[in-house]
């Protein structure tokens, strides 16, 4: 794969490297069709990406399932990544982390493959982008806490559209965003339920609880299982001897919880102090949290929250006005 | 809008004419984030748009749900559908139709709306290509008729992901296909049942039955209401003074039809002759069906079934070799 | 019954005349264990009781199914009312209306009754203060209109507890105030679908689309039956030769109506302008609801709209400070 | 607090002490509005109240998620208990116990708070009164054992209002009992399920199975979470050394087990000792039930059994002709 | 088919006349192992069979979509049910009706075919005795009327179980009516709702509301279309000029209803007076009722409650001693 | 019992032996009125039956809450089995093992008991025939496993219909049975979700997966426990210290397993190396099924895979041409 040595980032495209905006899809691409795509969203800590294989691992079992023929292996997988990384690397500031998209697609729909000048597909495309857009501005969530709002939108039940694998057909998601998005005050955050009444996922993070010692997530069948709460779950909480265990809880157990927080791959954690305004334990950040996020900051060697916060103080992305929602959308009322 | 002149068909985006194989949306647009996307398919008939006007105003009713701050009219929508087919109307054979895609996405997320050389959004493209893609290979179908399977798939409920506006967040309709594709036999389509156990849609047409005279198509409810099957039941059925109403049915119903038919767009209309392998009435192509479709091509001026037939007899589109699937799909076994 | 002479208003308790801040139920009543109340509210017009039969047959029902052994007849129970209305009337002012509170509780629980000074039960109050406490805040949406949010809190289904027995289990209802109570802006009221999905009423009026030309309203099953509701239905509608129907409606059904309402007994009936913000038809009150607003207030005799209004300016009762949503409550931020 | 010299019980209410007779709630306050009341009902053993800082945290916990904006603080409620039970108990006899019932109420809806006299709330009632009173007749219940039985009537899901929150929206608990009510033979008891099918609870108690020495009780979603439920759980089953888990079971599970029992705060545990009328294990009252009631008598300091044996014997108590059902109601029949 | 001299009723299998005790099916049957059968059973009028054809059809509707390979005829079957009455007719009293009962069993499955002697199948019986049996001791209930009692137990949903098709697969009746068994009283009849919580049949019988002058069925989804409720609903209404229409209802519908009834082959029609003993109306046999019944009695020239009251009043047959309940049942408190 | 010397298998009859071909039930039984019907189906190895005692107690098990008034104890059927196996012995093969059926029916209707030569019941039946039946065709599913069809035909919830007690209404298993000989390919068997979407069971079988060194099993809520689902569970595992747990699982965590395998008592294990096409694992037998397999094989003395290869390769038993599928049935296509 040739270096590239242009100004402008390049995003792998099938062996090739094409600049960012050029990173398209064919609105004949079974992805537009069908939100036909399954994709994986990386980070880097102090440059080196974090559980990289683990999220590679995620999207070959969704390949897999969904019956998308791709040939190229994990470990192709793998190098192009880290090829992508070089080749953009000199257009990154000294402070920023690389934040992965990986996305593959089925390709084009057999009827209109003998479009002049399409690639049949699939498509494996991987960009390269700066972490600081997407969690810029989620710096006053580590101090503040987020509100977390149960919406009337509940999770698609898995057997009808199964979000462990990580796809793009989720314009529930944004439907939940755009409810949110309507509640009073600020640091709201969609929390949804399943259609059985149990917490659910948020629209881009994993939920969990602290009581009585135990963190408590729900069970990972109606949710994506996050690579960060795997971690959460089997690793940090091995390390701190904190019991962690997977069950299905309820609106209740929040409102009787002492502390809550998210897990998501761009923030790592972040706080949850309030549910529907009703404040959890005393409503302040907990120390749970707070050994969590250490242990983990210790662990990849960045201050995590330290590094969100220089990046918002800096001012640099001046786009994302709407950060504090976990993904920012456009509506009339704000375009 | 210039006129474009060359030997590629165009495609309409954003007020100009791109080649057909650079339509195509960037990764960061919340069509290929979310399924965020409302779109429409035509077709003419003898050269002439069906419908057109119903397709937009459905358009526009999904925009105004998704709050798509699209600021295009409708009238100037319908005007752009039209320069865009005589733009590429010098490429289309004489017997050639012009289908039509439409689709409408909310553009960029807010936090990537820096990147160089990206266009926030909302995006509007507008595809031109020869029907001929789509049906050709669905002549055999109007005289053996269709085998509907009821799959374990099932349609996702309203209230999770309302079908009724026509997006992309569609990937359970993809599913429905690689089950169906499993069968034995041919002709095999994928008819699915909502989550209440009554017959919904099939991936891409709307489901009816003939019982005693009376045609009966499921609730307006978990189903995209299409445009066919609104034709079928507000014209058709009133010029030939044959009752049609919306029912819920069951597989039970349908196995004591004396006949069943699905309607879309590229088609029209498809007999279906057998439900998991058990005829439909005698199993044979029933004249309720025949006379509505003789009737719509009176009404269009078009042999609809011949012209499918002829469309397939001279195999000048070799790409869709799986075709009577309502919507082709690569998989392992087929790539 | 002997005639009140007081200052202070009356109630009606088990054939006696009490002062109002005396009308109280006995903690151990099974009304207070176990929410065992069925009750009716209802009004007059131009001094009038208006539907007073109907509502005292559908108490009469609730008493019936839950088995509350009211030895009162409905004739008797009507005659009361008027006699408490009688005893009251010199404390109303000259533009005022009654507003009656029929409350009929089991009784003590059973092993409660020998309690000193307790009567066993079934206890009958009936309670009569001016229409004005409950309406005079509404003024501004006959106007502007309500926007109804749809919460997460949905309706209990009529097979666990039954909502057209007008009773007092109904907390859910004051959740869903409290959600609506959330959202940003104001007249937003909460609208609850029921566990299908489907529109089912709000907390304490039910809830009509114009579509059309014809008006609809949700089926009879998981909502209060509610007398206004059927006097649009029966009546208004008929006068007016407006075809009007029941029929399962879903949040797509309002987002495309031409216009929708609400009807409850205080207010007869409030436009509703928006559904989560997003207008419904143009966004103005319509023309079907202000038909048959006008056509209501022509049969009783009374400007509905600007007797409200009347009341609303001249800002004699000071106390119903949130009146705009349907019941208001107390909560933390407000006490 | 000024200390009762009366000859009537006295009942706490908002600081001060009303005779019992008048301890009542305004029928404009939302306890009776909407079933909107947070309440416990504790007991002492040898005068001693039994748990009374869990009564009182779970009281809290409903107050937060309900949102009633109470000042008092639950020091101060425990304080009012003890001093009501002080005032009241020159009027207890010595072999009596002290019921209490702690009932929390919003107080006046907002447009009920210029009534005259009224006061707005929220209110605190604290009424004791002898547990004989809700017992005396089920010292059978100990001998014979109860008849289960599982009545049409379902719990409300929690996601819908939650048991887990001691409220008085429980018309449905009436609606069970009416149901049982109906069965031939005695001692029959309702038992409901959830909508999933799982045993729930009865209407006034949790329910416990005994298979192969493991105690198994439902999980803690759509019931309320007794007291005496994790006093077994927490406390006499790790003194006993006997497992207890909580999981979902159903009818089967109960039909197999080898005993059964109830537990709830005025008897403590009662023995199952049939399910609709086919007996569990040998129909007779089991080893593992005795053994834990012994612990319990013991460690309490009294003999459960006894003492309610010995109440039933003087027969001082006969308004409680229907005792044996866990809570008595008045019907059409019975009045 | 030789004709029968004997003195034991011959019941017609694949064929043959065998007496009545040896009419068994192979342990080793598709119909024993699975439940997989499709049956009928018919009455006669005077003698003639009443509705033969419409059960024949039912049947092969089953057979159909059960897709048992019954090469017979319905021709041939109808000939075979004439055949099968001639030779008992002889046996029959000159008061008695004839009750056919038709089973088509799929025969053995394929692992037990080599067993000596044994028929492979499908197996189709005809057996024929007096309806007697069934109904002698129903006459009460058309003076007294039926008490429905509301199981706990619901039906099997359609999409699960289809029971439209008459099949042999029905073990939940048989525990409806254990349960209806333990209610106090006598004339207790089992009444199932679905899993939606609507009204759905009787263990053997299809319930109907009069409302208003008009009688209302559950819709026929998850009940059986009893051949009786079609001649009820599309002859006898219809001569009768009585509107007649398919609805959900539920319990809150019959409890206001103004008369109830249930129709079935062998009784035809019978009042349901009470619902879990609230009575229904006033609690009489209603006019509509009386009215339908009479119309029934004179087209088949037969006093169908007089020809019942016949049967009981002379006490030929003792073994019915439970006649009342829908289909009698052993069980260990009978036996 | 008299011991047989006839040349034709017997079967046991309510004490009796009668010969294969006359063990039938009669028509007017129960058992097929509604499926009421109570069976257990055992097999020897080495002669030796295995694990007769769990299943007898299974047996009773269902009795007992069908209400089955059987009057024989769980010794004396055992001791009857062995009584059969005795009579039959001389007409098995060496190499042959007894497949014991086991029926309990409650007998005749009550209506139907005065029949002439009628048993009025319960009856039970005992038969007794070679094993090779049922499994010789199976030996090929050992080698290349079975590929398992998730089938639109789902479980009956538990609370509907117990699936725990082993009875003869399921009718809906020969359903998914139809509709998994749709599918193309060989070896395909169904299986089945439960309502919520959980894998429940085959038809005829229980279903595991291997994950990471763990074995799991879905709960025992709507599925038969199977008593070779119990060994594996409480048996093998735990002699090779594997640990087995019960949980929830989807077709994601199939797809995602090492390995799958189903146990049945005739064959005992059998490996599942795809899903609906898509391979598990490597697609190959895997490691844990071959040692539970062993173990099972030398706990019981018997080679359980090469007995039934044996049985295969001689052809001897013709009849079971559809014996890849759990149990075969006879369709239009194949009769």
């Amino acid at each position: 794969m040739a270096k590239s040595t242009g100004l402008i980032r390049q995003v792998f495209f099938n062996g090739c490297l094409v600049p960012e905006h050029e990173a398209k899809i064919s609105i004949y691409d079974s992805a537009l069709m069908f939100g036909d795509m399954v994709f994986e969203m990386t980070r880097s800590y102090g440059g080196k990406q974090f559980k990289l294989k683990e999220h590679i691992d995620r999207l070959y079992t969704g390949l897999k399932i969904l019956r998308i023929p791709l040939t190229m292996t994990p470990f192709e997988m793998e190098k192009a990544c880290y090829e992508t990384m070089e080749a953009n690397q000199h257009l990154f500031l000294e402070d920023d982390e690389h934040r992965l998209m990986i996305d593959v697609t089925r390709g084009l729909l057999g009827i209109y493959q003998n479009i002049e000048g399409a690639e049949p597909g699939p498509n494996v495309l991987i960009a390269d982008f700066p972490l600081r857009w997407t969690v810029s501005k989620m710096s006053i969530l580590f101090k503040e806490g987020i509100n977390c709002v149960i919406t009337n939108q509940r999770v698609i039940p898995s057997d009808l559209m199964d979000p462990k694998i990580k796809n793009r057909s989720r314009l529930f998601y944004l439907m939940a965003n755009i409810e949110a998005s309507a509640y009073k005050g600020s640091n709201n955050w969609a929390l949804m339920l399943d259609t059985d009444g149990f917490i659910a996922e948020g629209t881009g993070c994993n939920f969990f609880i602290v009581k009585d010692g135990v963190i408590i997530t729900p069970e990972g069948r109606n949710i994506l299982r996050g690579i960060s709460r795997e971690y959460v779950m089997r690793e940090l909480c091995v390390e701190l001897s904190i019991p962690c265990i997977e069950k299905n809880i309820e609106a209740f157990d929040v409102y009787t919880a002492d502390e809550a927080f998210v897990t998501g791959t761009p923030f790592s954690m972040l706080p949850v102090t309030s549910l529907s305004g009703v404040q959890i334990g005393n409503g302040e950040v907990g120390p749970v949290f707070k050994t969590l996020l250490k242990q983990w900051s210790s662990n990849v060697g960045t201050d995590i929250e330290g590094q969100i916060e220089s990046w918002d103080s800096d001012h640099m992305v001046s786009c994302a006005q709407d950060a504090p929602t976990p993904y920012s959308f456009k509506s009339p009322s704000t375009s």
